[in-house]
């Protein structure tokens, strides 16, 4: 997608002889300061990971495929089978909640394994990994086209702008390109479908007010910026006409966990008859969890309450924003039931919420 | 109530000769300075109530009336009658949405003028002014012993720390002592009913991270401080036993006007059958409205949500949290539907709801 009206992707090999290295756009430094760092080594694409430069758990999962290729390249050296696998398993341990992460490894390093000689397995690791991104494209892009749908429906009824209500970000910047629940957005602002998107920020990371609000600048979508509160009464006013949100993981009954704030937002919609939709590619769906109610919820650091990254003289800074040190309960997710999502979106088509539907179309 | 273990109201008298003047707690520097203000003009009152340095409906209005007060006795110097109903004209205005103001400065002005004789003017407007404070710490004392009979009912039916979940400010600093929201959670205290208190944050302005959180600190509350996010969850997970906010202003119907991001709770609070309360004098209902769908939503300045005060070196500053000069459509209320509250508490009683039992009770 743009930024400063040039093409990019999250996530994207550059030119360098004789083995290709990848770039990524530093995410912690948006929207204040747009930096590119080069991943070139195994060790690199670790650390990028966990120091959440990239986030999202489709990009996390192209950027530990590549990284698997970084350490069968750097195997090529060491020469010490032992130091690779051990290499591998740090790579599958950088961020311990994606599902996605622990997958492209696996499938990377068995794929390159199947060869024999380095050189032909530095060769298979480099094209699985660009499969993987590759997929993850495709996948996005066809959330995109099924769910534009929606909001296709929604213009050719009211010949309006269809106002439609995001949270967290579920953009580009999470996947390669287009993104989960954006994906429908910008589908539908290539087909000159007028759209607002309104953002909530996203308390306490702010990846809202942060990463989508940035993509939206940039995609030059018509968009607001909005606290988390101000939803309910936005709703209520008949300004917002749907919802689309991501998913970090749907259980088999269609129950949805997802970043915290989005069940309160399906409740409002659910409260003004407004459609709730949730965009995800099949990999979120985790069918060993039968409801939501066995959805584990993450307890994130109590700093992120006190603290807030401020930009200041030209750079961040974790600065006090709340009486310190006070007890807190930092949740990072929610569940939202199934019976207030009106669709699920995926790349095979959109589903309702149920257990049988859901089974009929990815299992 | 309680700062550093001494008593204190957020408005007070201070013992100057031959004319008292008044204190208030900054409340602009809260949580991390305390610092108190001298109030001893009328123009100081003016400009403490417009830079909200003091806050809460009840306790501007007791402002206003002492603002008054001073205003007459500047008048035994200048002698200009026109002067100084400027003047009282100019404390009216100097906040225009809370209703109060203008009651408590029109009833101290008429009443100082039923006197003749300039020094009973002045003894009348400064006996006013205290009434008007007694009868708000009154009216939260009476809240606070009418909403307790809730928290007892819970205690003695699970005989465990009651969970109280809360939004915004409505506690003593908002009022002179105990608040309105607040106000039933210190009587449960002074009664020796173990509660908990979860604070929302309270985006944009974050009144609940900053004020509440310090009033619970100080009060040695049990407390737990909240992304605005989480209350939903929280209340799944049967975290939260009730829901306690204050109010703006409520229709002739029950509808409830209130810190915006309060319709969200109240919806949760309802999806999870948990007990959602309004607490609020009299002076917060406004007959003239019939519904909460007449009640006018207060726009505000869009950098709330760019801008945070962030306490940096000692001192505030107004820092960058999010993609500048977006759009935004910064509401500062919102509307809770009647029928998702279980009860107003008032200063005369409990009272449902609706239309017939609020005029029963209170017209």
């Amino acid at each position: 997608m743009l930024y400063r009206n040039e093409k990019f992707t999250s996530l994207w090999e550059n030119k360098s002889k004789p083995y290709p290295q990848i770039n990524i756009i530093d995410q912690t430094l948006l929207p204040f300061v747009f930096s590119i760092i080069k991943l070139d080594s195994s060790d690199k694409a670790i650390e990028s990971i966990k120091n959440m430069n990239l986030r999202g758990a489709p990009l996390i999962g192209v950027a530990g495929a590549y990284a698997v290729y970084f350490a069968v390249l750097e195997s090529k050296s060491h020469k010490d089978e032992r130091i690779l696998r051990e290499k591998i398993k740090e790579i599958s341990e950088a961020r311990p909640t994606a599902v996605n992460l622990e997958w492209a490894v696996n499938k990377t390093f068995d794929y390159s394994q199947t060869f024999s000689g380095i050189d032909a397995q530095i060769n298979a690791a480099l094209e699985c990994s660009r499969a993987i991104r590759q997929d993850e494209i495709n996948n996005s892009l066809n959330i995109g086209l099924n769910g534009v749908e929606f909001i296709e429906d929604i213009y050719s009824r009211t010949c309006k702008p269809v106002n439609i209500l995001t949270h967290c970000n579920a953009g580009w910047l999470a996947t390669i390109d287009y993104g989960t629940a954006l994906a429908p957005i910008y589908v539908a602002q290539e087909r000159n479908i007028p759209v607002r998107l309104w953002i909530d920020e996203t308390r306490p990371r702010n990846q809202g007010s942060k990463l989508t609000a940035w993509e939206a600048y940039h995609q030059k979508l018509d968009y607001k910026l909005i606290s988390d509160n101000a939803g309910g009464q936005l709703m209520r006013d008949g300004k917002i006409d749907m919802v689309i949100v991501g998913a970090d993981r749907i259980a088999s009954n269609g129950d949805v966990a997802n970043k915290v704030g989005t069940y309160l937002k399906a409740l409002a919609a659910k409260d003004n008859d407004i459609p709730f939709y949730v965009a995800a590619p099949k990999s979120t769906f985790d069918f060993n969890i039968e409801s939501g109610n066995d959805i584990i919820i993450e307890t994130r650091s109590d700093s992120e309450i006190f603290y807030i990254d401020a930009f200041i003289n030209g750079e961040y800074s974790k600065v006090p924003i709340a009486l310190e040190n006070s007890p807190t309960e930092n949740i990072g997710f929610d569940v939202t039931p199934s019976r207030l999502v009106s669709n699920i979106i995926t790349e095979y088509g959109n589903i309702y919420p149920n257990a049988q539907d859901i089974t009929k179309l990815l299992k």
